[in-house]
Protein backbone atom coordinates (compact mmCIF):
# COMPACT_ATOMS: atom_id res chain seq x y z
CA UNK A 1 0.00 0.00 0.00
CA UNK A 2 1.17 3.58 -0.80
CA UNK A 3 1.84 5.91 2.27
CA UNK A 4 -0.22 8.51 2.92
CA UNK A 5 0.02 11.66 3.90
CA UNK A 6 -2.07 12.64 6.53
CA UNK A 7 -2.81 16.69 7.53
CA UNK A 8 -3.52 17.56 10.94
CA UNK A 9 -6.78 19.88 10.97
CA UNK A 10 -7.01 21.99 14.38
CA UNK A 11 -10.91 22.74 15.09
CA UNK A 12 -11.25 25.93 17.31
CA UNK A 13 -13.38 25.85 20.12
CA UNK A 14 -14.38 29.14 21.85
CA UNK A 15 -17.95 29.89 24.17
CA UNK A 16 -20.89 30.40 22.46
CA UNK A 17 -19.47 29.42 18.65
CA UNK A 18 -21.95 28.72 16.05
CA UNK A 19 -22.84 25.01 15.26
CA UNK A 20 -22.68 24.73 11.60
CA UNK A 21 -19.55 26.90 11.04
CA UNK A 22 -17.32 24.04 12.34
CA UNK A 23 -19.32 21.34 11.65
CA UNK A 24 -20.52 21.54 8.79
CA UNK A 25 -16.66 22.06 7.55
CA UNK A 26 -15.52 19.02 9.27
CA UNK A 27 -18.43 16.85 7.64
CA UNK A 28 -16.17 17.57 4.67
CA UNK A 29 -12.62 17.50 5.65
CA UNK A 30 -13.88 14.22 7.73
CA UNK A 31 -15.24 12.32 4.75
CA UNK A 32 -11.45 12.32 3.30
CA UNK A 33 -10.63 9.76 5.32
CA UNK A 34 -7.08 9.18 6.60
CA UNK A 35 -5.82 11.76 4.17
CA UNK A 36 -7.04 14.18 7.50
CA UNK A 37 -7.13 14.14 10.88
CA UNK A 38 -9.07 16.25 13.13
CA UNK A 39 -8.10 17.74 16.36
CA UNK A 40 -10.79 19.44 18.30
CA UNK A 41 -8.95 22.32 20.36
CA UNK A 42 -9.89 25.46 23.09
CA UNK A 43 -7.94 27.40 25.31
CA UNK A 44 -8.39 24.43 27.88
CA UNK A 45 -8.73 20.92 26.43
CA UNK A 46 -12.58 19.94 28.13
CA UNK A 47 -16.17 21.43 27.21
CA UNK A 48 -17.26 23.96 25.52
CA UNK A 49 -20.75 24.56 25.04
CA UNK A 50 -21.75 26.13 21.56
CA UNK A 51 -24.09 29.11 21.69
CA UNK A 52 -27.12 26.69 20.30
CA UNK A 53 -26.29 24.41 23.79
CA UNK A 54 -24.85 21.36 22.71
CA UNK A 55 -21.34 20.81 24.27
CA UNK A 56 -17.99 19.75 22.27
CA UNK A 57 -15.58 18.46 24.42
CA UNK A 58 -12.03 19.91 23.13
CA UNK A 59 -9.33 16.88 22.88
CA UNK A 60 -6.57 19.67 23.53
CA UNK A 61 -5.67 22.77 25.19
CA UNK A 62 -3.60 25.55 23.45
CA UNK A 63 -0.21 24.55 25.52
CA UNK A 64 -0.79 20.66 24.55
CA UNK A 65 -2.08 20.97 20.97
CA UNK A 66 0.04 19.14 18.04
CA UNK A 67 1.46 21.13 15.06
CA UNK A 68 -1.66 21.87 12.90
CA UNK A 69 -1.05 21.81 9.37
CA UNK A 70 -5.02 23.02 8.60
CA UNK A 71 -6.53 25.41 10.98
CA UNK A 72 -10.74 25.69 11.20
CA UNK A 73 -12.23 29.04 12.92
CA UNK A 74 -15.60 29.07 13.58
CA UNK A 75 -17.85 32.38 14.47
CA UNK A 76 -20.46 32.72 16.55
CA UNK A 77 -22.23 35.02 19.28
CA UNK A 78 -19.20 34.01 21.71
CA UNK A 79 -16.45 35.62 18.75
CA UNK A 80 -17.58 39.19 20.77
CA UNK A 81 -16.13 38.44 24.21
CA UNK A 82 -12.96 36.62 22.27
CA UNK A 83 -11.84 39.77 20.29
CA UNK A 84 -10.47 40.59 23.81
CA UNK A 85 -8.82 37.31 24.35
CA UNK A 86 -5.11 37.73 24.05
CA UNK A 87 -4.36 33.83 24.37
CA UNK A 88 -6.50 32.96 21.68
CA UNK A 89 -5.13 36.08 19.35
CA UNK A 90 -1.82 34.68 20.08
CA UNK A 91 -2.33 31.03 19.40
CA UNK A 92 -4.39 32.08 16.41
CA UNK A 93 -0.86 34.16 14.74
CA UNK A 94 1.13 31.14 15.98
CA UNK A 95 0.13 28.35 14.72
CA UNK A 96 -1.54 30.37 11.16
CA UNK A 97 2.26 30.48 11.14
CA UNK A 98 2.90 27.33 10.52
CA UNK A 99 -0.38 25.90 8.81
CA UNK A 100 -1.14 25.15 5.08
CA UNK A 101 -4.54 27.17 5.35
CA UNK A 102 -6.36 29.00 8.21
CA UNK A 103 -9.77 28.89 7.25
CA UNK A 104 -12.45 31.01 9.33
CA UNK A 105 -16.39 31.08 8.97
CA UNK A 106 -18.69 33.50 9.75
CA UNK A 107 -17.24 36.53 12.71
CA UNK A 108 -14.25 34.39 12.81
CA UNK A 109 -12.95 36.61 10.00
CA UNK A 110 -13.34 39.16 13.00
CA UNK A 111 -10.64 37.28 15.56
CA UNK A 112 -8.21 36.98 12.22
CA UNK A 113 -8.11 40.73 11.62
CA UNK A 114 -8.22 41.46 15.02
CA UNK A 115 -4.84 38.95 15.06
CA UNK A 116 -4.11 41.15 12.43
CA UNK A 117 -3.45 38.14 10.09
CA UNK A 118 -5.68 39.13 7.20
CA UNK A 119 -3.25 42.66 6.78
CA UNK A 120 -2.85 42.94 3.34
CA UNK A 121 -5.91 40.33 2.51
CA UNK A 122 -9.26 40.14 0.56
CA UNK A 123 -11.28 38.76 3.31
CA UNK A 124 -15.10 38.36 3.57
CA UNK A 125 -17.68 37.82 6.59
CA UNK A 126 -20.67 36.98 7.88
CA UNK A 127 -23.76 39.41 6.17
CA UNK A 128 -25.23 40.19 9.92
CA UNK A 129 -22.41 40.98 12.08
CA UNK A 130 -20.31 42.30 8.82
CA UNK A 131 -19.22 45.80 10.25
CA UNK A 132 -17.88 44.03 13.25
CA UNK A 133 -15.24 42.27 11.18
CA UNK A 134 -14.67 45.75 9.44
CA UNK A 135 -13.88 47.51 12.45
CA UNK A 136 -11.18 45.41 13.61
CA UNK A 137 -8.91 46.12 11.55
CA UNK A 138 -8.85 48.61 7.93
CA UNK A 139 -5.56 47.13 6.54
CA UNK A 140 -7.73 44.31 4.97
CA UNK A 141 -9.59 44.56 1.72
CA UNK A 142 -13.09 43.57 2.86
CA UNK A 143 -15.00 41.86 -0.14
CA UNK A 144 -19.13 41.99 1.69
CA UNK A 145 -20.49 40.25 -1.69
CA UNK A 146 -18.57 36.88 -1.74
CA UNK A 147 -20.04 33.27 -1.08
CA UNK A 148 -16.14 32.86 0.24
CA UNK A 149 -12.50 34.46 -0.36
CA UNK A 150 -9.44 31.97 -0.87
CA UNK A 151 -6.60 34.20 -0.55
CA UNK A 152 -4.22 31.52 -0.47
CA UNK A 153 -2.93 30.74 3.28
CA UNK A 154 -5.94 32.33 4.62
CA UNK A 155 -9.61 31.57 3.85
CA UNK A 156 -12.62 33.22 4.71
CA UNK A 157 -16.43 32.48 4.32
CA UNK A 158 -19.17 34.43 4.68
CA UNK A 159 -21.80 33.09 7.81
CA UNK A 160 -22.45 29.44 8.87
CA UNK A 161 -23.26 27.68 6.12
CA UNK A 162 -20.87 29.21 3.37
CA UNK A 163 -17.79 27.32 5.58
CA UNK A 164 -19.24 24.53 3.70
CA UNK A 165 -18.60 25.43 0.24
CA UNK A 166 -15.30 27.16 1.28
CA UNK A 167 -14.43 23.88 2.76
CA UNK A 168 -15.32 21.97 -0.95
CA UNK A 169 -13.24 24.78 -2.53
CA UNK A 170 -10.52 24.36 -0.02
CA UNK A 171 -10.72 20.45 -0.78
CA UNK A 172 -10.75 20.93 -4.24
CA UNK A 173 -7.34 23.00 -3.59
CA UNK A 174 -5.65 20.49 -1.53
CA UNK A 175 -6.59 17.38 -2.55
CA UNK A 176 -9.01 17.44 -6.23
CA UNK A 177 -12.25 17.96 -7.63
CA UNK A 178 -13.24 14.62 -7.53
CA UNK A 179 -12.51 14.29 -4.08
CA UNK A 180 -15.19 17.44 -3.50
CA UNK A 181 -17.73 15.70 -6.34
CA UNK A 182 -17.40 12.38 -4.18
CA UNK A 183 -18.04 14.41 -0.91
CA UNK A 184 -20.87 16.23 -2.09
CA UNK A 185 -22.60 12.82 -3.63
CA UNK A 186 -21.95 10.98 -0.02
CA UNK A 187 -22.60 13.95 1.95
CA UNK A 188 -26.38 14.87 -0.55
CA UNK A 189 -24.93 18.36 -0.16
CA UNK A 190 -25.45 20.62 -3.33
CA UNK A 191 -22.46 22.88 -3.03
CA UNK A 192 -22.20 26.44 -4.16
CA UNK A 193 -18.90 26.86 -6.63
CA UNK A 194 -18.63 30.59 -7.51
CA UNK A 195 -16.87 32.36 -4.71
CA UNK A 196 -18.38 35.66 -5.77
CA UNK A 197 -22.23 34.94 -6.10
CA UNK A 198 -23.48 35.77 -2.68
CA UNK A 199 -27.31 35.53 -2.69
CA UNK A 200 -27.35 37.04 1.09
CA UNK A 201 -25.40 39.81 0.51
CA UNK A 202 -28.85 41.85 0.16
CA UNK A 203 -29.54 41.43 4.10
CA UNK A 204 -26.37 43.11 4.99
CA UNK A 205 -26.47 43.85 8.71
CA UNK A 206 -30.24 43.95 8.42
CA UNK A 207 -31.65 41.70 11.19
CA UNK A 208 -28.52 42.04 13.48
CA UNK A 209 -28.37 46.53 13.34
CA UNK A 210 -26.75 46.33 17.36
CA UNK A 211 -23.76 44.79 15.97
CA UNK A 212 -22.62 48.30 14.55
CA UNK A 213 -22.52 49.77 17.91
CA UNK B 1 -43.79 39.96 28.49
CA UNK B 2 -45.96 36.99 26.74
CA UNK B 3 -44.88 33.63 28.08
CA UNK B 4 -43.24 31.73 25.85
CA UNK B 5 -44.09 28.13 25.38
CA UNK B 6 -40.53 26.15 24.69
CA UNK B 7 -40.21 22.92 22.83
CA UNK B 8 -37.33 20.52 24.30
CA UNK B 9 -35.80 18.63 21.66
CA UNK B 10 -33.43 16.00 22.20
CA UNK B 11 -30.75 15.12 19.79
CA UNK B 12 -29.43 11.39 20.46
CA UNK B 13 -25.46 10.78 20.34
CA UNK B 14 -24.48 7.00 19.75
CA UNK B 15 -20.47 6.10 18.54
CA UNK B 16 -20.19 6.44 15.21
CA UNK B 17 -22.95 8.93 14.34
CA UNK B 18 -22.25 11.42 11.34
CA UNK B 19 -21.47 15.06 12.34
CA UNK B 20 -23.78 16.87 9.95
CA UNK B 21 -26.68 14.55 10.64
CA UNK B 22 -26.93 16.22 13.74
CA UNK B 23 -25.55 19.60 13.93
CA UNK B 24 -27.51 20.87 10.58
CA UNK B 25 -30.61 20.38 11.78
CA UNK B 26 -29.59 21.70 15.69
CA UNK B 27 -28.45 24.62 13.84
CA UNK B 28 -31.69 25.68 12.26
CA UNK B 29 -33.72 24.83 15.19
CA UNK B 30 -31.29 26.40 17.52
CA UNK B 31 -31.72 29.77 16.14
CA UNK B 32 -35.19 29.39 17.25
CA UNK B 33 -34.31 30.86 20.81
CA UNK B 34 -35.87 30.16 23.47
CA UNK B 35 -38.83 28.55 21.33
CA UNK B 36 -36.86 25.64 21.47
CA UNK B 37 -34.12 24.12 24.29
CA UNK B 38 -32.00 21.67 22.60
CA UNK B 39 -30.55 18.79 25.24
CA UNK B 40 -28.38 16.35 23.94
CA UNK B 41 -28.79 12.13 25.04
CA UNK B 42 -27.15 8.85 25.32
CA UNK B 43 -27.25 5.84 26.22
CA UNK B 44 -24.68 7.46 29.27
CA UNK B 45 -24.00 11.16 29.93
CA UNK B 46 -20.61 12.22 29.05
CA UNK B 47 -18.74 12.12 25.81
CA UNK B 48 -19.28 10.57 22.27
CA UNK B 49 -17.36 10.55 19.41
CA UNK B 50 -18.67 10.95 16.32
CA UNK B 51 -17.35 9.07 12.79
CA UNK B 52 -15.21 12.41 11.69
CA UNK B 53 -13.63 12.37 15.53
CA UNK B 54 -14.64 15.01 17.04
CA UNK B 55 -16.37 14.74 20.40
CA UNK B 56 -19.90 15.82 21.86
CA UNK B 57 -20.43 15.63 25.83
CA UNK B 58 -24.31 14.10 26.15
CA UNK B 59 -25.91 16.27 28.98
CA UNK B 60 -28.62 12.89 29.54
CA UNK B 61 -28.20 9.12 29.39
CA UNK B 62 -31.46 7.39 28.59
CA UNK B 63 -32.48 6.41 32.33
CA UNK B 64 -32.34 10.64 33.39
CA UNK B 65 -33.60 12.53 30.01
CA UNK B 66 -36.37 14.80 29.98
CA UNK B 67 -39.45 14.38 28.22
CA UNK B 68 -39.11 15.07 24.40
CA UNK B 69 -41.20 17.30 22.58
CA UNK B 70 -39.18 16.62 19.40
CA UNK B 71 -36.52 13.89 19.02
CA UNK B 72 -33.56 14.20 15.92
CA UNK B 73 -31.58 10.68 15.28
CA UNK B 74 -29.13 11.34 12.96
CA UNK B 75 -27.36 8.21 10.93
CA UNK B 76 -23.55 7.12 10.47
CA UNK B 77 -21.51 4.25 10.54
CA UNK B 78 -22.29 3.75 14.06
CA UNK B 79 -25.70 2.77 12.91
CA UNK B 80 -24.75 -0.71 12.03
CA UNK B 81 -23.78 -1.79 15.54
CA UNK B 82 -26.89 0.52 17.23
CA UNK B 83 -29.54 -1.89 15.16
CA UNK B 84 -28.87 -4.50 18.17
CA UNK B 85 -28.76 -2.11 21.01
CA UNK B 86 -32.20 -3.32 22.29
CA UNK B 87 -31.75 -0.47 24.77
CA UNK B 88 -31.54 2.65 22.35
CA UNK B 89 -34.70 1.01 19.79
CA UNK B 90 -36.84 0.62 23.44
CA UNK B 91 -35.77 4.67 24.17
CA UNK B 92 -37.01 5.27 20.67
CA UNK B 93 -40.21 3.86 21.37
CA UNK B 94 -40.95 4.56 24.70
CA UNK B 95 -40.01 8.32 23.82
CA UNK B 96 -41.11 8.89 20.26
CA UNK B 97 -44.87 8.00 21.64
CA UNK B 98 -44.95 11.18 23.55
CA UNK B 99 -42.97 13.09 21.40
CA UNK B 100 -44.66 15.69 18.81
CA UNK B 101 -42.59 15.06 15.91
CA UNK B 102 -39.70 12.32 15.91
CA UNK B 103 -37.25 13.04 13.05
CA UNK B 104 -33.99 10.97 11.45
CA UNK B 105 -31.19 12.01 9.34
CA UNK B 106 -29.57 9.35 7.01
CA UNK B 107 -29.43 6.05 8.26
CA UNK B 108 -31.47 7.00 11.51
CA UNK B 109 -34.37 5.87 9.37
CA UNK B 110 -33.30 2.29 9.76
CA UNK B 111 -32.99 2.35 13.58
CA UNK B 112 -36.48 3.95 13.32
CA UNK B 113 -37.38 0.95 10.78
CA UNK B 114 -36.19 -1.52 13.04
CA UNK B 115 -37.79 -0.53 16.40
CA UNK B 116 -41.45 -0.71 14.28
CA UNK B 117 -41.56 3.06 14.23
CA UNK B 118 -42.12 3.38 10.68
CA UNK B 119 -44.72 0.60 10.16
CA UNK B 120 -47.16 1.57 7.88
CA UNK B 121 -45.88 5.23 7.20
CA UNK B 122 -43.93 6.45 4.07
CA UNK B 123 -40.15 7.20 4.94
CA UNK B 124 -37.13 7.60 3.07
CA UNK B 125 -33.28 7.25 4.07
CA UNK B 126 -29.16 7.80 2.93
CA UNK B 127 -28.97 7.22 -0.61
CA UNK B 128 -25.79 5.03 -0.06
CA UNK B 129 -27.24 3.21 2.95
CA UNK B 130 -30.78 2.80 1.23
CA UNK B 131 -31.32 -1.08 0.96
CA UNK B 132 -30.06 -1.04 4.83
CA UNK B 133 -33.02 0.53 6.06
CA UNK B 134 -35.22 -1.09 3.58
CA UNK B 135 -34.07 -4.46 5.16
CA UNK B 136 -35.16 -3.13 8.41
CA UNK B 137 -38.94 -3.25 7.81
CA UNK B 138 -41.10 -4.65 4.93
CA UNK B 139 -44.01 -2.87 6.12
CA UNK B 140 -42.77 0.70 5.42
CA UNK B 141 -43.67 2.51 2.10
CA UNK B 142 -39.77 3.37 1.00
CA UNK B 143 -39.16 6.07 -0.60
CA UNK B 144 -36.01 6.43 -3.09
CA UNK B 145 -36.80 9.78 -4.43
CA UNK B 146 -37.29 11.70 -1.63
CA UNK B 147 -34.99 14.80 -0.07
CA UNK B 148 -36.95 14.28 3.08
CA UNK B 149 -41.00 12.54 3.77
CA UNK B 150 -42.91 14.01 6.44
CA UNK B 151 -45.39 11.75 7.76
CA UNK B 152 -46.82 13.83 10.58
CA UNK B 153 -45.39 12.58 13.85
CA UNK B 154 -42.65 11.23 12.16
CA UNK B 155 -40.48 12.43 9.77
CA UNK B 156 -37.16 11.26 7.67
CA UNK B 157 -34.60 12.29 5.99
CA UNK B 158 -32.18 11.96 3.07
CA UNK B 159 -28.55 11.60 3.60
CA UNK B 160 -26.52 14.29 6.03
CA UNK B 161 -27.10 17.46 4.37
CA UNK B 162 -30.99 16.50 3.59
CA UNK B 163 -31.67 16.93 7.37
CA UNK B 164 -31.38 20.83 7.24
CA UNK B 165 -34.11 20.82 4.30
CA UNK B 166 -36.28 18.74 7.10
CA UNK B 167 -35.61 20.43 9.74
CA UNK B 168 -36.67 23.76 8.21
CA UNK B 169 -39.77 22.04 7.11
CA UNK B 170 -40.69 21.03 10.29
CA UNK B 171 -39.74 24.28 11.64
CA UNK B 172 -42.05 25.94 9.14
CA UNK B 173 -44.45 23.45 10.20
CA UNK B 174 -44.81 23.82 13.79
CA UNK B 175 -43.58 27.73 13.84
CA UNK B 176 -44.25 29.83 10.79
CA UNK B 177 -42.90 30.55 7.22
CA UNK B 178 -41.39 33.61 8.22
CA UNK B 179 -39.31 31.89 11.20
CA UNK B 180 -37.61 29.13 8.70
CA UNK B 181 -36.78 32.09 6.00
CA UNK B 182 -35.18 34.20 8.34
CA UNK B 183 -33.61 31.39 9.85
CA UNK B 184 -31.94 30.87 6.31
CA UNK B 185 -31.21 34.21 5.81
CA UNK B 186 -29.43 34.23 9.55
CA UNK B 187 -27.15 31.46 8.21
CA UNK B 188 -26.59 32.34 4.90
CA UNK B 189 -28.62 28.46 3.59
CA UNK B 190 -30.07 27.91 0.36
CA UNK B 191 -32.82 26.02 1.43
CA UNK B 192 -34.36 23.13 -0.91
CA UNK B 193 -37.99 23.39 -0.84
CA UNK B 194 -39.27 20.65 -2.34
CA UNK B 195 -39.22 17.46 -0.78
CA UNK B 196 -39.80 15.27 -3.58
CA UNK B 197 -36.87 16.76 -5.51
CA UNK B 198 -33.92 14.37 -4.75
CA UNK B 199 -30.90 14.80 -7.19
CA UNK B 200 -28.88 12.18 -5.30
CA UNK B 201 -30.98 9.28 -6.03
CA UNK B 202 -28.85 8.88 -9.23
CA UNK B 203 -26.23 7.43 -6.94
CA UNK B 204 -28.26 5.20 -5.00
CA UNK B 205 -26.01 2.59 -3.46
CA UNK B 206 -23.37 3.73 -5.84
CA UNK B 207 -20.64 4.55 -3.52
CA UNK B 208 -20.95 2.11 -1.04
CA UNK B 209 -21.88 -1.46 -2.40
CA UNK B 210 -21.24 -3.49 0.61
CA UNK B 211 -24.06 -2.12 2.62
CA UNK B 212 -26.24 -4.62 0.71
CA UNK B 213 -23.99 -7.38 1.86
Amino acid sequence: MAEIESLTLGAIFYPQFELLDVYGPLEMFGNLGERVSIVTVAEQAGPVASAQGPRTLADYGFDDCPKLDLILLPGGIGTLAELTNDKLLRFLTDRSAEAAVTMSVCTGSALLAKAGLLDGLRATSNKQFFDLSVQQSDKVEWIAAARWVDAGRIATSSGVSAGMDMALAIIERLFSAEDAETICALTEYQRHTDPDSDPFVRYLNQFMPQAQA
